[in-house]
Parts: structure tokens; C-alpha cells; sequence
């Protein structure tokens, strides 16, 4: 009985690393449809927001039939609980791509991301690629080191996204406000999907070791 | 011993409500303090901001202690998952509160908002103040009508967003792209505080019936 439900705890953290793997796929081609104006791979990304969102809702109800019917204590409740949130946090990613891939769509057949930003763009969406990568491995391994080392890669976009900024607001920025505003909410949607990727890191600290790790604020 | 469970659980409820009214008076003063360029009011959100977070994990451990020690099902399992949902949105919308706070600071002794969009981004606050001071009774009463004629005041607030995105895109803005900078994150802050509170209203929804209320995406 115990035995089935350790097995049922793992699903749940499999599926929850293949949460982590679709918000990577669609960050990463959401990127691809922005920086090309690609219509066709926006609408897919858009498309397939849906799917995440439907992944969340299994998820979330399987969680809580296990909360319902195995009423686990110590270790096995942060599992089911930390579930709950970190559900929470990728469908939010998946938000953040959706978003991206919106607003691909919105300027086709022109393009978001004038040629002065792209560079900028490239490297937040290659370095969320990264992170998110590390996070599905981190969910399955729970490696605390691993988890709390992730900071660091968040720092990278933080520094990014300052550039983007600094960009739009140095003397030779030719573009209009339109452009500044998509702009501006393009590096709070990269910044916020790797801010995300950082809570559900804590959450693994939480998950494992039953205290919080302190907040960056 | 249910009895005093019950209690517990209603103790929840007030406690998740005293920490939606904090939300609410730090988004006012958070507004105020943006509109009026007033350093020591943003100065005092931005330190309440602790006392938010605070209360999020006081909130959570409790929480999670009932979930270990009652084993809850139904409606009372409901009730504490939701809890530790309503508490993370909460918890967000205090960040809000406190990056429309920093922001005021940012730019004293100066103000973010020029003249243009001051009468806007007051709107956004006194709506804002509406949702959260409505939602602060929803989280009590539980009910599920006025919870779901939360997304109509949401509604509201969307308007009041495209109207700063008009006011910032037409031909006669004559401020930098950093004045447009500002007001896109300002604009974003409060419609995303607006959009947590609807979260919570579907929770509530969720909480009730224990079906999901159809998400507007």
C-alpha cells in the first residue's frame, strides 16, 4: 500500500519535470517566433499554452486525491504540498511564453525586437533556456546545491535584462515608445519566468529539508 | 477535537483575510506615496513588505501543521490547500505594492508619472483598492457570485491599462523612453495585482465547489 503510493509520488514528480520540459520547449520556440517573426511557430507556442495549463489542472487533481485518500505526513506531505506550487509556478512560465509568442504575433509580419535589442533578446531566451533546463533536472533530483546554485543563472538574466534597459534608454534609441513598452514588458516576461524558475528551486530546499530558504526579495 | 479544528481552520480564513486588507493599504499608500513623490511613505511600504512575507510563512507553517496532525478530506482539505494558494497570490500582490513603492523612490524627488497619466494611474489604484478591499470580504463570506463579478471590476482595470498604453504611444507624449519604461512596469504592477485577486476569487470558486471556474487565459 505504502509502496503503490511512493510510486504514485513519483509520477507526480515526473510529470511535474515534463511540466518543466514543455514551458522549455515553448520558451525556447516562443524566442525563435519573436526574433524571426515566424507566425506560424507564435500561433503553435500559443496553441499549446492550453496543454500546459490542462497539465497543470491533472496534476493538481491527482495531488490532492493522494492529499485526500494517503493523508502523508513529514517528507511525503512537503512533496504533495511543494507539488501544488511548483504546478503553480511552471503554468506561470508557460505564461511567460505564451505572452512572448502574443506579442510576436501582435507585430507580424514586422518584427518586436528591433535589431539594436535582439542580441539582448537571444541571450534571455538562451539563458532561460538554461535555466529551465536545470530545473527540470533539479525537480527529479532534488539536489539542493544544484537548486540553490540556480541564483546564480537567475543573476545572468538579471544583468540582461539592466542591459535591455540601459538600451532603450541611451541617446541613440531610434524606436518609438510603442517599441520601448513591448520592449520593456519582453524583459520583465524573460525576468519573471526565470524568477519563477528560482521559487520552485526553493521549493526543492523546502521540499528536502523542511525550512525556507532565505528570499532574495 | 473537530470542534477545535474547525476553529483552526477559521482562524486561517481571518488570518488570510488581515493579510488581504495589508495588501490593500500598502497598494493605497504604495499609490499615494508614486503620485505625490512622498520618499518616507514608499520608504514605509517598502519596509511593510517584510511584514507581508512574514505572514505568508507564519500562515503556511500553521497550515501545514493542520494538514499533518487532521488528515483533512473534503471541504476541509479544500480549505487548507487553498489557503496555502491564496496566501502565495497575497504574497505577490505585496510585491506589487512594493516595485510601485521602489519605484516611487527611484525617482525622487522627481515623480514616475507626468501629469499625462497621473489621472490613469490614480484610477488604477482606486480600482485596485476596490478588487482587494472585495476580495478581503470574498475570502470570509465565501461568495461565489460576487468571487466571480471580480473578473467585471478586473475588466476595468484592463481598460485603465490599454488607456496608458494609448496615452503612451500617441504622437503628442513628449517624455523619454525611461518615462515609458516606467509607466509600462507601473501599469503592468497594478493589472497584475488585479489579476492575483481574481486568482484568488477562483479559488474561492474552487474552494466551494471543488470544480475549477473556467480561467479567462
Amino acid at each position: 500500500m505504502r509502496e503503490a503510493f511512493h510510486e504514485e509520488l513519483d509520477l507526480i514528480t515526473k510529470h511535474l519535470q515534463k511540466m518543466a520540459l514543455l514551458v522549455k520547449s515553448a520558451t525556447a520556440e516562443a524566442t525563435t517566433a519573436l526574433l524571426t517573426a515566424d507566425l506560424s511557430l507564435a500561433e503553435s507556442v500559443i496553441a499549446q499554452d492550453d496543454v500546459i495549463d490542462q497539465m497543470q489542472h491533472e496534476l493538481d487533481d491527482k495531488t490532492m486525491q493522494l492529499l485526500a485518500t494517503q493523508q502523508p505526513v513529514a517528507s511525503d506531505l512537503r512533496v504533495l504540498v511543494t507539488s501544488l506550487r511548483m504546478s503553480a509556478d511552471l503554468e506561470r512560465m508557460g505564461d511567460m511564453a505564451h505572452h512572448i509568442a502574443k506579442l510576436a504575433r501582435m507585430r507580424h509580419p514586422a518584427t518586436a525586437v528591433p535589431p539594436e535589442a535582439s542580441l539582448t533578446i537571444e541571450e534571455m531566451g538562451r539563458v532561460a533556456g538554461i535555466i529551465i533546463e536545470k530545473l527540470a533536472q533539479i525537480i527529479v533530483s532534488r539536489d539542493i546545491q544544484a537548486a540553490q546554485q540556480l541564483a546564480i543563472d537567475d543573476d545572468e538574466m538579471d544583468k540582461l535584462h539592466r542591459k535591455l534597459i540601459q538600451t532603450l534608454i541611451s541617446k541613440d534609441w531610434p524606436y518609438s515608445a510603442e517599441s520601448a513598452i513591448d520592449l520593456t514588458l519582453l524583459g520583465r516576461y524573460y525576468e519573471r519566468a526565470a524568477d519563477h524558475a528560482v521559487s520552485i528551486s526553493r521549493r526543492v530546499y523546502y521540499l528536502v529539508t523542511g525550512k525556507y530558504q532565505d528570499s532574495k526579495g
